[in-house]
């Protein structure tokens, strides 16, 4: 059994990774911490364990950890992350970071959208963990970095395009909209229940820091330079990202074309659904699937995409990573 | 035309009450007042008020109050009310105040639930606001404590069996749910959308401070002690409060002679409405109506009430108070 | 008093006319009709009216029609509506047409998208009634085509930028989430709550009848022809439209320029607000404004608007270009 | 490998056994059937179970079935359950019924509150599936009852209770309040999004069925005749039934003991938690668990309990039942 260390448990990814490890017959919890004011009992910290997780979530002890897991689930937010990632690894363990700051390979771009970057030497041997795109990077890879959940609903809904050279890479236009679990379990005025409810507002405008992230991704699987729109939303619900991608396409395609491309390109990918009409977020609430939709309109192609910001935009994808690193069965404890 | 401040504007009840006054055709906005760190333009605060309310909400300043209104809908928190309201009254302004601090007449009940009465001379002459059951002292009020949110649809579902003396008056059980907004404007984990969206839970459980005003009112309708076990509850929508009371009559009645008894007591009501069958909350969001359905069940009463916490149970009726003190149409801008 | 009856008053669009025309100064409802079976108390059809209207929906009788109202609110749906306008216009009413029959010019589109057109004269004479942008035609019109719900918060979104020139017109992308009383009254399945809640979704891909709107609506502002890719959304929440709109300049534009050349486009308009950031559906929620922020994001122009689809919408709108005919204040019964 | 059918597997509590079973490590689903209009590709029928269940729902053959399962979930509603059930049996399969046909031992009452029962032979031997409470029944059993959903939670509030004669056994008051799922699949006005969002209202009002079947249970509890005044709401929201008891204890107990008879009682039980404060529906949704905390308010005993309808009040007790029946750990697939 793999021995799983989750650093930073105390919010809506570490909740999401214990209740998918709970399930999983490869791994097991071994060890939770988080900042001492958001330690104690799982159960009290999170109702929905009671009964079913008889663990503490304690400060970080480094020394502990190296005896105690043989990887980390590392849940902080980006700058905390790359504090502690170095001892992690140190520590000879493997390291899925949740945040954004082994993401980003330009440091220049890192630095502009984020902080001063203190790791570089690590980030430069860090992978970008996106199963399907990079899947053979991942299987040695003692730091992988999980993907943002946006750049994951984005760059699957057009890596085929991307791949096949289709669509004029200035063209992208990613509109996604994502339920609230994505802006973390902080109380916050724009998250308060009586305004975030019947509500649905554009956010990031032109500044979203995953913005940088989906043109990384899309450049590399294209192998070209692409600019990405990318225009965020916050909607009533809480799990869940649609992303509707828009772009021109350098020929004319058309849809049979399309679902032949994307049912080839994703054959035999375990969590990628290519489906034949619209997703919903719904369908695929607490899954770790993806359901892709491409279709012509109008001279353009658009894209669908539908994920769960927490399960393949976040904790399940980081144990597709795990999984994959080990050598287990990729849906293990994901199904 | 009456001119009407509002102390404490910057939260749910003073938005509700601006939107309510920007239509009332005998009175008008003329002060809004909050603490400085929540000053500003009212479109700022509150978007939805772009375009439509072009005034500032200021720090009070109590020399200017007397020269701009006649009238203090007064938003503030207990205890900080109770420090206000006496210089508002020495201004000369009638008040309409929204908090606890002037509705339990009895000071030592008070004190129980909240903190030390520092007002208790004007508590002895203010008015409990509930039209339906005490308009002839509001109508020549100075100081009207408009009643708790719970307490109005409580005691509005059961007054007429009270007054009747039909039911055992130790036997009442208050089961009610409230929309979220009934927690104020503050963020908190509790009311973090993602952890209140698709939740429903119980809370101030025997401790709630809206139990003892129930009693009061409950009690000064039938003329006797009455004790009530009042049991709240949170769900996962805006405004309203359903309360569904449990009583058990002294002596046997029939559905028909509630319905009369019902019809009879709350006849040229113009907010109250006898249903013959169940409400729901959504019937009376947005406006000042209460639905009332009484009902017999295996040998008790049941009353279903419904009212929007936010109208009825707080701004809405404290304009209606507003409208008898001045001697205006009831309903003005309350349609 | 002017004297109006609704056509098709049983639907959400019926009951919001209502609503607004109950608080209306310068209108009374005279006169609510539906197809026999839908026929029945208003407060009975729509609990939310219990106390608020004492009139009856009944049967339409034409020949009482034009001794009881001087304008019909026709709320009925397309291709039903065209069978029902010629007579109400013989019946000597002006008429605002609700649905799509005398929305689009060109038959041809019309009967694309729709069916077969039986009314093609009093087509020719319709007035597109969208009052910021053709308030003149609107001040004689006998028969008003009372825009989409979509096509208004478009248009309005972008129409500064097409008037001015200054957008490629073939490089329009309309993003739009819905909320879901746009779908009408009628359960089905997509629209049944524990299907939609929590769940938003595309629809109407390439094929949604009010594309063929907004570009009519686009071109004739810009005076040339514009193609719009408009992709619709339903989200979780009842009300609301908010539009994410995508174009490309054709020179460089900066942000102060944009919001000094909508500013200007809009001024004195009592229901458009240019905002500064980012508008939110909540925040129009119940009103008939319509919030919009046009930016600049990577050399693109994105503009946002949000509308209540009922309101701005729907009925709101319709009794805004009431008001208009009929040369009452133009925001009567509307703040 | 139990081999399962599902037996009406197109509606929620169908869905929510396939989701169960597919995790399950000691059953797998052999078989699913349900009305011809309603067969097809589960990932047709259920989006949600794109890539992940490559089955067809079929028109049940009888003749088939005693090859391809050892037991069969019967989802089908009550008075069409009763038709098939011998048959099921007759095919030498243990049957676990969803409805309520084989639920009421008491013919008399079952033909008030439903039909005339065709089956009362079966009816004898069916055992009431609430493994808390009847485990060593349901060992043997070859045809379950599985419980309603609202007795499930409101029986559980209480049992300890009633078992150790603790309250008067006439007193006793439920008030619960359940999400939409529990109503169904089939789109109807009441439950069309835009009419139960935002929404809460009681129904079934001194009607609903659910009644004598907690008066069957707590009495058989009890060991004595029980009345119960059982009130049920419905609330926005997927998931979760709020349950509420009210009772009178015979004679005064306190917190510590009543937490601690609640301890005892359920020691070892894997899916009953009890808490120390109030358990809300989004901590046990998607789970088998029961969440309960009872206390002592003014004299009373308020008893709360949470589950989640379709899981604990459904599916996921069905499969407790299957796992006791074939001596399985009970919690399997179930975590």
């Amino acid at each position: 059994m793999i021995r799983v260390a989750i650093i930073g448990a105390s919010g809506y990814t570490g909740a999401e990774s214990i209740k998918i490890l709970l399930r999983h017959d490869g791994a097991k919890l071994t060890y939770l911490t988080a900042l001492p004011e958001e330690c104690g009992a799982v159960e009290d910290i999170f109702p929905q364990f009671r009964g079913r997780c008889p663990m503490q979530i304690e400060p970080l002890d480094l020394e502990m950890l190296s005896d105690l897991a043989d990887v980390a689930l590392c849940c902080l937010p980006h700058k905390v992350s790359m504090g502690y990632v170095p001892k992690l690894l140190n520590a000879g363990l493997k390291v899925i970071d949740f945040g954004a700051d082994y993401r980003l390979k330009d440091v220049a771009v890192y630095e502009k959208y984020y902080v001063k970057h203190t790791d570089t030497e690590n980030l430069k041997h860090a992978v970008f963990g996106l199963p399907e795109l990079f899947r053979e990077n991942i299987e040695g890879a003692k730091l992988v970095a999980n993907p943002g959940c946006y750049p994951t609903g984005a760059t699957l809904a057009i890596a085929p395009l991307l791949k096949e050279g289709l669509i004029e890479t200035n063209s992208i236009i990613v509109n996604a909209i994502t339920g609230v679990s994505g802006a973390g379990i902080k109380p916050s005025a724009k998250f308060h229940f009586p305004n975030m409810n019947e509500n649905l507002f554009p956010y990031g405008i032109g500044t979203h820091r995953h913005m940088p992230e989906i043109e990384q991704v899309a450049g590399e699987i294209a192998g070209e330079k692409v600019t990405v729109l990318f225009q965020p939303h916050a909607g009533p619900f809480d799990r869940g990202i649609l992303s509707t991608v828009y772009c021109r396409p350098k020929e004319k395609v058309n849809n049979d074309k399309l679902l032949q491309l994307y049912g080839d390109f994703y054959a035999g990918e375990p969590f990628v659904q290519i489906c034949n009409n619209a997703p919903g977020v719904k369908d695929v609430a607490g899954t770790n699937y993806c359901h892709i939709f491409p279709t012509c309109v109008k001279g353009n192609i658009v894209s669908f995409s539908a994920i769960d910001n927490l399960v393949k935009g976040a904790s399940g994808q980081a144990i597709q990573n795990m999984n994959i690193i080990f050598n287990l069965d990729e849906t293990m404890g994901l199904i």
